[in-house]
This record gives structure tokens, sequence and C-alpha cells, in this order.
């Protein structure tokens, strides 16, 4: 007894996943991820959207994250637990799906640790590209955990940038982030401070996993004409930006229904302007306006994201062949004949 | 280079499922899942609720349905497609995950196809073993597709039941119903119309699939003192009955937000009472209190019921050892250092 093929759904492993950035190569797959967010927030009006669904407890959250352009539907889970590093495991870990509107079945399952890495360090170029000072070169990059390499190699790739000046409050997290980079072909500085980090820095990256208010750019730090990229502030409870900052700013949001609760936004009053980012990209909202306006990315991460990027590794994992088919649906040959697929299957029946 | 420990997640295939149904044994698994659902429906108040997430489409919808204790969070992926029969396809294909809600790291990814069948079997057996008239042995099965035969079987674990009288619009459907039956020790009764179904049956279960408002049971066919069971009428502008039954009736439910919308209750006023049947369970509220009263099962289906039914399978999973490492999570030896873990990965760094 085999299962028919519409059992069967394409599955990337973690293993999978890796070659699979290896054959495409990390710069032109982050430029792929860019072009797909790119392409999919420009017909921004075609999905479903929802704030995602959180469950909190008191370690961390785990969260549901789904959409749909009529077509193809998607979903992430993803949970996000900052004590988890300091027990050996990841602060977040990931996993998607995509499946066919027209019938419901699964077309493709992901790892997406890594894949949330790479798509989240994809949005934050893409809103730099649109956002940042003209010819910005030099990144402040403010937390040097797991993400802070694939921040700097985007804004690389698909920015240009040339330099990256490195601060975490755990001089080891600078250290491995410095030595990942040393042969990337950007200038490496490692800081001893947030303020030597942010020293003729154009872009202000923070990425720091702590669950509570924070404080990692205070209002003195941040001068005129300066993009801030804030990746951490992403659960409510969680920010990293003093409050004044975010008052001289031009906030930029993903999906203002869900940075509203999670995001630096979560500090000001519920009707305070801000500006979504598909409104930039597809030019029926200016981006940044002048050289001295502050312009901030009030990035949470929303799931249509994660819909691009599933559907850039679908592509390349049915053009690479770096997938395994996943015996996840039963499929009977009878579509009402579920329980004779069963007992089709029971020990006697296979003798006989 | 091989993953840690960590990066797997124990999965459960279609074909390990069956393996595993068989090795329990389908009767004892019904039990065992009965078993699981008394004692989550006992603890309700402990978990986590929220009416399912859905997207909707014109020919179907696919559903995420989360839920936690505090200790362990679990989801369930389903479509409802009925027009897939026809292609060919499962009405409804589903897969459900557990997780560690301390870490956010999940423990077990399953199938559920077939187990929601079970699951849906099981439920149905609970509440008629709380609701349904003392000694009922008869059930009228009303639409006899995928889940007929794993209804029938439930009722016969779990409280005894002796006849089961089937009846479909499509005749084909009876004779697969009737001959996946024909050795359970049921007594099998094909009818031509549902009224002959309903004949002398305590128990009335409809089943149906299609996605519009239908009248399985008109008024006059149903007397006092039966127990409904009305499966099929589980979303927006999908139901079963005719209105005036379930002014008749008592009305038990699942989770009532989720059921005001979704189940037969969305053809009455929004305040119309309801009980939960969490309540009955533990003993909170009166189920069946009379021989001539109409109990009512509004049954959509809720994501507790998916969280015992997940917890059972992990359980016998590990006993029997039937799953497999599914290579899930991205887990390096150094949590902050993914990018590390990538570029090890790369053909050069395994050919050194």
């Amino acid at each position: 007894m085999t299962p028919s093929d519409k059992a069967y759904v394409p599955f990337v492993s973690v293993d999978h996943m890796m070659q699979l950035i290896h054959r495409v190569g990390l710069d032109a797959l982050l430029r792929r991820l860019a072009e797909a967010i790119e392409e999919d927030f420009r017909r921004w009006p075609a999905f479903d959207k929802t704030p995602r669904v959180a469950s909190h407890s008191p370690e961390g959250v785990i969260e549901l994250m789904p959409t749909s352009d009529g077509e193809v539907y998607g979903f992430k889970y993803v949970n996000g637990h900052p004590k988890n590093m300091r027990e050996g495991l990841q602060t977040v870990t990931a996993f998607g799906l995509l499946a066919n509107v027209g019938n419901g079945y699964p077309v493709l399952l992901s790892e997406m640790t890594l894949l949330t890495a790479l798509r989240t360090a994809a949005m934050s170029a893409v809103a730099a590209k649109h956002l940042a000072p003209k010819n910005a070169t030099t990144m402040a990059m403010i937390g040097n955990g797991a993400q802070s390499e694939f921040q700097s190699l985007a804004m690389q790739a698909i920015l240009g940038l040339r330099e990256v000046r490195l601060y975490d409050i755990d001089p080891a997290a600078t250290a491995k982030c410095a030595a990942n980079l040393a042969g990337s072909g950007l200038r490496v500085v490692p800081c001893d401070s947030a303020e030597a980090a942010i020293e003729g820095a154009q872009i202000l990256t923070t990425c720091t996993a702590d669950k509570q208010y924070a404080t990692i750019l205070s209002d003195n730090m941040v001068g005129a004409g300066v993009h801030i990229n804030a990746i951490g502030g992403d659960c409510p409870g969680k920010t990293e930006l003093a409050r004044a900052i975010l008052e001289r700013s031009d906030i930029f949001v993903e999906y203002p229904e869900q940075t509203r609760i999670e995001g630096e936004l979560q500090q000001l009053p519920e009707d305070h302007p801000v500006t979504e980012l598909w409104q930039v990209i597809s030019g029926d909202a200016p981006g940044r306006r002048d050289a001295q306006q502050i312009t901030l990315f009030d990035s949470v991460g929303f799931a249509i994201e994660d819909f691009s990027a599933l559907r850039v590794i679908r592509e390349t994992a049915m053009e690479t062949g770096l997938y395994q088919p996943l015996d996840l649906l039963a499929d009977p040959d009878d579509p009402r004949d579920l329980y004779g697929m069963l007992m089709r299957a029971a020990p006697s029946a296979t003798a006989a």
C-alpha cells in the first residue's frame, strides 16, 4: 500500500534549507526575498489580513500568523522566548506552510527559523531602501544575536552598506558577529557602547531580545537625518526606544492593527499618525521627504512577509529538488472511504 | 554535521497513524480519546480559549485552532471544502502540533485527517453519554461520508450502541458505510429516506457536507425524548436543522463564542440560552433532565478536543515508537550563532 501523490506535502527541512541557501547563494536569496516582499507589498489590498494570534505566557509567546491572497494561503508558527538563549535554545523558532485556497490542501511545509531571520533581514533592507538617507553606507547594529549577521548582509546585498558598527551588552555576542562577518566585504567595527556604535551611522538597527520595556536608544543619542530600524520591540510590554524618539520620528509600520499592540508604537496614543510601508512601496505615500527627517521603521513582522518568503522557498525548492515528500495527508482512493483506507492498512489486511 | 536532538520534532505520518490505530485498537483508542476529552473538559477553565481563526473563500474554509493549558500549547490546521469530494479529494484534511509553552519548542507534529475523524466521533459519544436517553441503543446516521463509520463505532465503543440506521442522498455512500460496518457487531440498517432512518432511533446524528443552509431534519421528523448530534453545521451559512427543532430543544455547545458563529445556533438570536457541555461533564450543570426532553449537541469542533487527541497520540506514539524524527528546527550549538551554523553547512565547509 503506497499513499496517493495527494497524500504527500513537499517538506523543506533545516538541512534542505541550509543546502538551498548555499545553492542559491545567501546574497542572491536575500535579494530574491526582498523582491518578493516588494511585489506582495505592492498588492497589499489583495491579502486577507489579521493581527497574529498570540498565546502569551510568563516566559514567552507562541504565535500563528495566517494570511491569504485568495489563491494561496500561508501561515507561520513562531515562538519568542528570550530566556531560551541562556538554556542553549533558540529565542525564536518557526515553521510555516502554504496551501491551495481552492481545495485547502497544503502545498509546502518548511522550516522557518533560518527563513525568518532571512526574511526579517530582507524586510529591514526593503524598508531602509525606501526610508534611509540617500547613500547610507554605515549601520549601527545594536544587539548582536542570531539576527545580526543577516541584518548586516541584507543591508549590504540590497542597499550597498559598507560599514557595520556592532554593540551588544555581551561582548562575546559582538565577537561572534564580527568573526562571522569577517569575510563579507563589510567593514566591521566592534564598539564598547551603543553611543560609540551609532557614531557616523545613517541607519540605526536595534535587535535585542529582552521581554521588557528597555531603552536601547535614548533621546539624546539620536540625531537628525537617520533611519531607525527597530526590530526587537515586537511584543506587548517589549520595546527598545525612548518615547521621545518616537515623537520626533515619522513612523512607518507594516500593519497598524498589529503594530499598535506589539511595536514601539504601544508607547504612543492609539491615534498617533503612522504611514503604512506598503503605501510607500506602491508609491501611494511619500517615504523620506528630506535629509533632516528621522524615519523609524517600527518592525514587528507581519504574515505577508512570511507568505512572500514561503513562496520564494517553494519556487527554489522545486527548482533545486531540495525537499522531501512528507506523508502528511490521508487521501483514500474513494474520498468518502477514510475508514476503508484505514482498514486496508490493518496488519491482517496487508498479510492477505 | 548532524543536528542536535533539539532540532528534531517527533512526526506521526498518516502511515504511522494507521499503524498506531491498529496497534492500540480502534475501539480502545476511541475510548482513550473520550477519556482524554472528558479529563480536559473537566478542567475547561484552565485553557486559553479563542474562536478558531478562519480564512473563508467561495469554495471552502481554512482554519487554525489554537489552545493552551499553560504547560502545553496545541493547534490544528484544518480545511473544509465540500466540493473536494467530487474531485477525488478529502472534504476535510488536517494536521496538528503540540509545543512546550515554557520554551516554545514543538514536541509533536501529527497528521490529523484520520485523527479528526476519531476525535469528532469520540466527542459525539461523550456528549451522547451525558445527554442521550438512558439505554439508547439505536442511532440514525444521516450523511454516510468519511465520518459515518467512526461516529457509529464510537457510539458502540463508548455508549453500547447496538443498531445504526443509515441514510444518505447518495445510495453509494450508504452502501459503502454498510459494507465497512458489516463486521462490527452493530446491526446495520440501510434506509431509503431520512424519515425511515430515524424510526425508533434515540440518537439522531446529522453529518452532511454541503456548504449551505440545508434542512436535513425538518420539525415534524423529530419526536420527543431524542438526542440530536448535529455534526455537519459547522460554518457560517452551513446548517442542517430546521429552526423550529432548535426552539424545541435544550442546546448544548462546546464554546458558545464559536458555536454562535458556526453552529446551528447561528439561526437563533445571539442571547438564546445554551449550556456549555464542559459544565455538564464537570457536574456544574444538568444534562438530560427527563425522558421527553429533546437534547441537541450543536457540535462544531473546538480546539480543546484536538488538544486532547494530540496528547493521546503523543503518549501512544512514544509508547509504540510509531513516529519519525523530523528535522524541523534549526538549533545551533551556540543559540546566538544561527549564521555560523548555516556557514558550517556550506559545501566548502563540509569538504574541509
